[in-house]
């Protein structure tokens, strides 16, 4: 019985999970740079925590079953409801602020249809215990980060950045009172997948008389930061605190050295209900619909769970759009596994001493593998290639001759002896290749 | 509303995290060192998958559920049958031997109970592709080559090893044949677990008349290899094929420098059916009943899912009785998250310049991060220590007057100047702290 990978789902094969590792590396590179801490949670939740966020409508959008108990449980659709419950949990035992980030796997319940996944990965960053837009001014500024060290210019790429309750104040200007604020952020938020026409005509079907889609669209375009401001100012106290936020977060983006990724603009609403002050998305500036990244102040969630009110801010980027944004530009490192020692046996008689020798790389930390099928020189040194090894370590008649291996660099061909007894005892400086050994030395892994 | 984490699944808190960590980075360090590459899979499979593999029992095993098509998948509840999968769709494409490694996080559907995990991360390493006693010498090799670098001795923990056929033969010669053959592996497989009276009783319902159950605890009990292999040769061809695979796998356990940690195991069974060869497991040799990994040689899984015949041998460690026996030697190291540099303004004045040099450290890959609050300088070293950073660096007035910093090293508590310019150069060689930077430098990243 043949049977497939589910739709929407994917397999990584090692040269896919090394892109994978390449970039989940860089995840936590960034963000342990910025002092973020990483955490973790468990795969599926119970049902409810999503319901309570989110409403009725998410059970549809998940992957939901029962355990045998009876018990409802979903798939992690998004890491910020377990978040609020851990955080909750312990609110008043976490020093703060509270800075963590994530990576966690999370799946949705998306019709299977051609570039439409239903498992993805989402690098998290939060910080919360924080009203400071400090706080709001380090998220963006870790996102930013990444892209950088990913190989992004700053022209290329562009955090667009607004406030919630300017926009909100803007729209109750026209007559878009609080009541029906949501549902207008929720179609602004899908414009772009909309496309200008139907964006238009649902706009028009609910507001039309308030602000009609023409009107709304040379509004939202405005993207002076302060005459957005001094109009949100004049609108009352919710917009002028909003405008003087807005303002301390431009700042703290400009001495972060980040003001040139970042753009003010109004359009940015985001849909989700819990946010509550700044919102942002990043973007290639060039093509591509998708955000790469979501996110903004969400100032109320943990209330939601019972916990003591914490504030916070945060993003969720997806693997997909910034491996396909890279990739698109061509940008994708050619990341793949390697050995860094090959080892040859020139007669298989000396096979047992080519074992010995490759566990004492091993054991040093280096990549070391050999042949499973004894053959010629020339046979293994094609399997050498094959598997990417860095060099060949070559086991001949010299060996007992002289206690001599040759050493081949399998880049420029070069060849040269080396003495068994420096490879015995620091294989690392005599080959010179290998990364950092992991191991319980009882140290503290530094961060 | 207050939600708890589901029964049975964990809640990763930044220092459990880091613990994690340690172990996952150990387990690809030593992967890797035996040239094994990284893959992995969906978390969750068509349901048809595991019950191909492991009959309809498994559907009460699993968390299983539909989408709204009505295909029906579970959230994998270990990596073989994906492992399978991934290998039977580029059978003929992926050059041989496959030697790969995954560390999956799986469910079982287990009973809500103490000490009972519904979620678990289990590190797979597999060699497919060969039928060489290398392979199966590869795989046990790696697993203890983890154990000892997580600092086990070869005098505390154990792979129990053993043959399926020689199992088998030993059983046959006792009149269990064929037919009843996996009933009477399944039940030496829980024989810990039932404990001697209850095991006892149920060997002796069905197997009595052939073996009773002392006669059989006394044959499992010899672990003389020669005697049992010389046993299994009289019996017959099958007997003496087990016995030949056994003794090549005992001398190449003896060349890679492993077998001081082997011993073999005429007990060692394991209960799925699909194991066609070696069969063994990793033990504490004090205390504790529990494997801490398991596995063999399964030469027909692939032909299950109609891919053509790929022989293999693997195993699976799971992460909660690793870290469970380490925690009871007081041998798992102490892991935290902690900073490089925490930067401190004397004066609340000075902090817009004292964000400009935080992000060359961070730029620079150090971890460095600054307090939210303007405070004393006295708080700010506070929250340094709480946040377990290396050093503090204190921008002072020195700044303007000579161009200098104080640098403080929080674990001596000795102080010195820097001078800026080198700082913002040249940060890591100045502060003599920082990993490895990951970014994107074009240069494919070392295994």
């Amino acid at each position: 019985m043949k049977i497939q990978s589910p739709p929407g789902m994917r397999d990584f094969y090692p040269d896919q999970m090394c892109v994978q590792n390449w970039l989940f590396d860089l995840w936590r590179s960034v963000s342990r740079s910025y002092g973020f801490q990483e955490y973790e949670g468990p795969i599926f939740e119970y049902l409810d925590l999503y319901r309570l966020k989110s409403g009725e409508g998410i059970v549809s959008e998940v992957f939901a079953f029962q355990d045998r108990g009876g018990r409802e449980f979903a798939i992690r659709p998004e890491m910020t409801p377990t978040l609020a419950r851990m955080v909750a949990a312990r609110a008043n035992a976490l020093p703060r602020p509270i800075k963590w980030f994530s990576i966690p796997r999370m799946c949705r319940a998306e019709k299977p249809q051609r570039g439409r996944l239903r498992e993805f990965f989402q690098w998290n960053a939060d910080v919360l215990g924080s009203e400071d837009a400090l706080a709001d001014a380090e998220v963006i500024a870790v996102a930013v980060e990444f892209f950088r060290r990913a190989g992004l210019r700053d022209e290329e790429f562009v955090v667009r950045v607004n406030h919630r309750e300017l926009a909100a104040e803007v729209l109750a200007a026209h007559g878009i009172d609080t009541e029906r604020q949501q549902a207008a952020f929720q179609l602004i938020d899908r414009a772009d997948r909309l496309g200008e026409l139907e964006f238009a005509r649902q706009w028009n079907e609910s507001f039309a008389a308030s602000l009609p889609a023409d009107s709304l669209r040379a509004l939202l375009a405005d993207d002076d930061l302060e005459r957005c401001c001094a109009h949100a100012q004049r609108a009352g106290q919710a917009g002028a605190a909003a405008a003087q936020a807005l303002r301390q977060l431009w700042e703290r983006l400009e001495q972060l050295g980040v003001r040139p990724a970042c753009a003010f603009d109004l359009s940015i609403v985001r849909g989700l209900a819990y946010y509550t002050g700044t919102v942002f998305e990043a973007h290639m500036r060039q093509g591509g619909l998708r955000a790469l990244a979501g996110g903004g102040r969400y100032d109320n969630l943990t209330g939601l769970l019972d916990g003591p009110r914490v504030p916070g801010v945060g993003f969720g980027m997806g693997d997909a759009p910034v491996l396909e944004a890279l990739r698109q530009l061509g940008r994708l490192p050619q990341a793949s596994e390697q050995l860094d020692v090959f080892v040859i046996d020139a007669d298989a008689n000396l096979f047992p001493r080519a074992l010995t020798i490759t566990q004492h790389l091993r054991r040093a930390g280096l990549a070391a593998d050999y042949s499973y099928r004894r053959a010629t020189i020339g046979k293994q040194l094609k399997e050498a290639a094959g598997r990417r090894a860095r060099f060949a370590l070559i086991i001949g008649e010299e060996l007992d001759q002289r206690g001599e291996l040759g050493l081949k660099d399998l880049e420029t061909g070069a060849q040269r002896a080396v003495r068994l007894d420096t490879i015995t005892s620091d294989p690392r400086a005599v080959i010179g290749v290998g990364g950092p050994m992991p191991g319980n030395t009882g140290v503290s892994p530094v961060a």
